[in-house]
């Protein structure tokens, strides 16, 4: 059994919908990131760095791990499915996955600092980050438009990727003419388990486009970033 | 054999020491990052994010890969070493592994941008990044001070990060009182195949001291930051 503490976030999401799409038995806890609750002493013994998402694998005496890109790769290799053992098609999957670690993700978070969170408004480096996220979507457009996914076969690089690119306009990013991009994050949210996924650990549906809604995500955001 | 395109970075770095520790045979390229060669159609085929590093493995029928934490895991899993195939050590080395590839890598890399080479200066941005990298080196500091390596024993997760924090100067970021992190700084410098690693594909030994090679470098970012 797995126990998930996370929040309605891209990368908490990229943890829950790789629950779901490999079809764990898991409890989700919600770890209120809106009061800090992931610097408080209890998840700092399981995450030291106070980042959701984490993992506790009861299955192998109470396992504490944490970093969404290295849950995915474990419940994969756990599960045995959406990550290749051959060493070509795993190496691919793993590129794509770092793509999102080291580019997406980054990049779109701090697009999202700047453009939704931070006390001053600094045009220039919101710029830098909504630009170089487009940058990285035209990189996955190219790709996408060679293969239907990013690596050979659909993995855990789909998901994490497409947890995070679906939020495109809470980072104030366009998708606009890349087909294969809008192409690919159509078929993925009809992925067995992303659907499910995306309502742990509660449903924000409204978020992106409930003015109230987003109103209470960012003061409580903004309270984070204060900690 | 594997060719090696690279530059002298962090990301660089991260590939040639972990094909030095782990005594591969290879050749290394420079790629010009200062000319944009980088984006350039030759190498964006081998890469289509336009970035070092990347390999071709000949013995795979010149298979390309991507992502310095992708080359360092496939790098790993050939040579079978430093990446534990036991399910909780391995989980462990790539739990940290991610702690550099969304973490320190991205924040250290922010701080450079805004310290060194963005056109205006953006106090705020500055502040922003140097003080989230000093966050993330005390989490590797209290992780040392449980343990003499990051994950169980030395591995790729080690390298990762120590090819970033060695640049701390360069982030102007602190390392004042963080004793474990460095003791580690230091044990990590005499490992293996890491003096040899930092030359490749040449030496900047002098870059950090030398007014003249970092007034040459930032030049060189700078264009690169307008390609």
């Amino acid at each position: 059994m797995i126990e998930l503490y996370t929040a309605p976030t891209p990368n908490g999401h990229k943890a829950s919908c790789t629950l779901e799409a490999l079809e764990f038995d898991y409890t989700s806890h919600f770890v209120n990131i809106g009061e800090g609750e992931q610097k408080k002493p209890t998840f700092l013994k399981i995450n030291p760095n106070g980042r959701i998402p984490a993992i506790i694998d009861s299955d192998l005496g109470d396992f504490p791990l944490f970093e969404s890109g290295a849950i995915m790769i474990y419940l994969a290799e756990k599960a045995g499915r959406l990550l290749p053992t051959e060493a070509k098609g795993r190496a691919r999957v793993i590129q794509w996955l770092m793509f999102q670690m080291g580019g997406v993700g980054p990049m779109m978070g701090q697009a999202n600092v700047f453009f939704r969170y931070f006390p001053e408004k600094l045009q220039p480096a919101i710029d830098r980050y909504q630009k170089e996220s487009r940058r990285l979507f035209e990189v996955l457009d190219y790709r996408l438009g060679q293969n239907e996914w990013l690596a050979d076969d659909y993995s855990i690089a789909d998901i994490a990727n497409w947890c995070w690119v679906r939020t495109y306009k809470w980072s104030g990013v366009s998708i606009e003419g890349l087909n294969n991009l809008e192409r690919w994050l159509n078929v993925m949210g009809g992925q067995p388990g992303m659907e499910k996924g995306l309502e742990v650990p509660f449903k924000i549906e409204n978020l992106l486009n409930d003015e109230k809604a987003r109103r209470e995500f960012t003061q409580n955001a903004n309270k984070m970033l204060q900690k």
